[in-house]
């Protein structure tokens, strides 16, 4: 198997996409934030969910070609409703208008309601690295993992991200589920027939187990990381992607996956804030490289030949993948034939 | 042993410091946040604290008298220099005027420099929920745990507080620190000379251990929770309490209990949001103490009697201690008794 350049990859997902009943605009920004995905190594929120996106488009779970609509506005914030559209459109829209307060005025806070699931939040919070700007994004989505104390879905693992600019490093980039891993990487376990450790999934009957197709099984529901510190950041974040945004509240959020054909009220925050504007006095970007070459230079454990930056090997993919295409795993590739199965669509032979 | 009431304990906290040096405003600030800190139950960061303090009070590295000086000010944040003086008396005057600017103009970001270790981060985004508003605290401290692939000191563990309104439960509240365990209930471990758990600190020679006092050996190192996710969140802790604030990053960060001649240098960001400046289409805190009550009502684990909602625990523990007084654990007596050694005053039989 070869592997797939990244214009031929997006410009697949563009066509499956419009094929289901997507919008032009819609569909070309939803194949661009899918193949930065993959670009990244991120491959569970990339095409890998290219299938669950056609099932919501043909369902009429995702509304195509809507706006999301600007409901309160001030110069440092706006709500907005994504207008059941999708998720990773109705999020990068968000983030430009983030990214616009912030350059003008310090600092941006979008708050959205009535979207879906947006993918990996690290897009968002890159979006605005990449402008210089400082970038959180977080969502809720429907719940997955367990509240400390409980052996059920109770509440989701509410991604969180995080980047900042870095000059010749790029960017610092965080994107963390509260979950031991986020859901994703179970579905590419499971469609790799790989087992998982104990301790990321509880099966049916509130047991720890290490088969990952427990995860399809109503009743399962993934831990939290790190005891209560995972659970509390999963209620940091549905407080503020979800009460403060007007959105679904736990129960209340449809899963996409399972329901394509309801949208999910899915609520998101991002935020933008401009350091030359809230610090004037320091040079930010500088003290970043610096604080990068410190951590690198740390002593290295046995064994370890590098330390890591945050994002550095997603920064580092995303490079070689621009240069040498990229090779998807084979729950990316299923998911691809299957949505393109359902919209008629001929795949090129590097998918095939 | 019989408890302590919070106002004796607050009045003896308070005697110490102003015979340690500090002005009777620094001290009264700074016995409050300690007792209350020991009223909900964080004993590593309450008056356990109180014979370093004393130290660096004595010393010199802690200044008093001094007021937090505001270097670079917008409606909606400020840059202050908190003139090294003790970091738990710079942070409520920086909570304040965070307060101040997301009461008046929706959000307020402080960013401040040139201070010291500033307790439980929780005290400062508690005090913006008890306003009705959403509070972010978060500090750098220095180097005590090992950056992904070290294992060596070369992060703090920087501890990030979350804390919302929430109605008749009062708040929602979160406060951790990215290693394993904060450095404080080691302290605490060590004292009661109790075995801690595997997988929270590496000894000198960088092996996993159980001995607490290992903490205090030059070499020994502190582990990040769930592996990369607590490194990457020191990361964005240090990037925007450190190096955007103009405060001292990684290893330029004075350790205060172990060298308390020299100011530290420790950063600070506060943020506060106000939730009805930025969504004024939803009431925030009815939606919070809805979600409180949906996860509580979770089906529980076996042999779990209650859930609890984060924070919840400390503001129970609290109105306990109101009520009833404080039982300090030993670690908390050994301090305050060194504490008022040294300073010559006199401790009440319920400390001696």
């Amino acid at each position: 198997m070869q592997p797939i350049t990244c214009e031929e990859l997006e410009q697949i997902c563009r066509h499956i996409l419009e094929q289901a009943g997507a919008t032009q605009e819609d569909a070309s920004i939803s194949a661009e934030v899918l193949v930065l995905t993959d670009m990244r190594g991120v491959f569970s929120h990339g095409c890998m969910r290219l299938k669950v996106m056609v099932d919501c488009l043909q369902s009429g779970g995702f509304h195509s070609g809507v706006e999301p609509v600007i409901e309160h506005e001030t110069p440092i914030s706006a709500v907005m409703d994504a207008s059941a559209g999708i998720g990773l459109v109705a999020s990068v829209k968000a983030t430009r208008l983030a990214i616009d307060k912030a350059r003008n005025n310090g600092i941006g806070v979008v708050l959205m309601h009535n979207s879906h699931h947006n993918g990996a939040s690290g897009i968002y919070s890159m979006m605005c690295a990449d402008q210089g700007l400082i970038g959180l994004a977080m969502t809720n989505v429907p719940p997955i993992m367990a509240v400390t104390g409980s052996n059920s879905n109770s509440i989701g693992n509410n991604p969180f991200s995080y980047a900042c600019p870095a000059g010749k490093y790029r960017a610092i980039m965080i994107d963390i589920a509260m979950s031991t891993v986020a859901s994703g990487k179970l579905v590419m376990y499971a469609e790799e027939k790989k087992p998982i450790p104990y301790g990321w999934l509880l099966d049916s009957m509130g047991n720890d187990t290490n088969d990952p197709s427990e995860h399809f099984k109503s009743g399962s529901t993934l831990l939290p990381f790190a005891g209560h510190k995972g659970y509390a950041l999963a209620v940091m974040v549905e407080s503020l992607a979800g009460a403060l945004s007007g959105a679904a509240v736990l129960i209340g959020n449809r899963p996409w996956n399972k329901d394509p054909l309801v949208p999910g009220n899915t609520g998101h925050t991002f935020i933008a804030l401009n350091p030359s504007y809230l610090n004037p006095g320091v040079e930010f970007v500088p003290r970043i490289e610096k604080m990068i070459e410190t951590m690198r230079a740390a002593p290295k454990a046995a064994g370890v030949e590098r330390i890591y930056y945050p994002g550095e090997l997603e920064i580092e993919k995303e490079r070689e993948a621009e240069q040498q295409g990229i090779m998807l795993p084979p729950a990316s590739l299923a998911s691809m034939r299957e949505a393109a199965r359902l919209t008629g669509v001929i795949l090129p032979d590097a998918l095939q």
